[in-house]
């Protein structure tokens, strides 16, 4: 196997990073993908910066271990915290979603107020905050966590009166500071977008991280030239650290069709 | 120090088992305490078995560094999953929450009908339902995974619209089937009390088995003649895996007083 037919290594805390998994099979579908969740220790919201920079780093070994070309750290909260140690750590490019989804809200802000939701851990560690400052100083950015959104996702609670009150709860604030462009700063957030829309109003712009972290791996494989060679016949794993089969039970609704093989590798 | 001054060992996924340690420092006011929380690897009730039985073979290995002369486990989850292996592998005596809790129920129902409210992982495992059923055959045993209870609680929202109305969703159908006692199977869940005595109402007894192990961890300790001799001036210490600042926040809302020093401890 000649290094571009090798695999990308896409790795989140569980389930959530299939969201972008499933936008870089599209919009690449000659790519090999390796997904690995890390559902012995999710979920990494909750958790600090050093647990989780830990077990990213665990993650980071288990796919190089597949010769995979370039690591996508699908996961909000270990992108905040993980990716200087990750890039220090690896030969292979190291590529977060952090700084695409900035990037896009800054494109799509026109009152330049935007709005931030992600995990404690996340929102805490101010990633998110400090790349939007980078690429706009201008820019007035408002954050929140959200703890109890991926708990909601993960239970398939996206729709209805609960949900709903909880968006409201954490949301309507951020809706009376006037943004007009919000980050779903966690890879849960996108199956709850329709509720999210309803409290933030149509006028909103809800960003996501997914197209453009998938745009940016592009990007990078051309750079290095390592995209795989036209007509690649590609591959797809999925690697979890604990039960596979409850993976593959909540990875068929993020991915929008069944997981065929779920393999369990110890950690 | 003699065995009988030895401190006893209480171990959770994280904050909650303070319910329990809280009641066992009040029942037993000279017995030395050694708390830890796996706060790097909460929450267990998402996980497999064979995960929750390694992380508590890990937890128990660091208590008996501490010489611990008992140990308590203090999560539902583990008790569930693990007891077994930690009787195998210790030469302490163990003791889990959920005999004691179904003990209790089984001395509170009236008309033989129980429900019992845990982790998804804990219902999975059948543990309550199978100590209830032992205890008494002829028992009427309805189970219902509550799986936002702990992020509720977590979140400190314990009382308000949106906790009564997740307590709805999950309990209607335990009411809907006539209990009379319901088995609070997971050590958050006595921080929603008053929400789920709202739903129940009056007439339901709410069973929570922190006060019963206490009694259990005192009956042991004088069985095998190792109870703190009197006058004896107790030591109490927390652990955690992941962050002491974080656990000693939310820890003093579950002991009802502040955490004086946490320690955080390599896993």
């Amino acid at each position: 196997m000649s290094d571009a037919e090798a695999p990308i290594g896409v790795f989140d805390s569980g389930v959530g990073g299939l969201t972008v998994f499933r936008a870089i099979r599209r919009r690449l579908p000659e790519e090999s993908l390796i997904y690995l969740g890390d559902t012995a220790r999710v979920p990494y919201g909750s958790k600090s910066g050093a647990a989780v920079t830990r077990y990213a780093l665990a993650c980071a070994g288990i796919l190089l271990k597949q010769d995979v070309k370039l690591l996508v750290v699908a996961c909000n909260t270990a992108s905040a915290h993980a990716l200087d140690a990750l890039r220090d750590e690896l030969d292979v490019p190291v590529l977060g979603v952090i700084e695409p989804g900035a990037r896009l809200a800054v494109e799509r802000t026109r009152t330049g107020t935007v709005g931030v939701i992600g995990t404690v851990s996340t929102i805490r560690s101010a990633a998110y905050q400090d790349a939007l400052m980078a690429l706009a100083p201008g820019l007035r950015v408002h954050a929140k966590a959200c703890p109890l959104f991926v708990p909601l996702a993960d239970e398939g609670w996206t729709d209805g009166g609960i949900p709903e009150a909880i968006a409201r709860a954490y949301l309507d604030e951020l809706k009376e500071l006037g943004i007009d462009t919000l980050v779903l700063g966690c890879t849960h957030y996108p199956l709850l977008k329709p509720v999210i829309r309803e409290v933030m109003g149509p006028e909103v712009e809800l960003v996501d991280s997914a197209e453009t972290t998938a745009a940016v791996v592009e990007g990078v494989l051309e750079g290095i030239g390592l995209a795989a060679p036209s007509g690649n016949i590609p591959s797809f794993q999925y690697k979890v650290t604990d039960s596979p089969e409850a993976f593959a039970d909540v990875g068929a609704r993020f991915l929008g069709h069944p997981i065929d093989s779920v393999e369990w590798v110890d950690f």
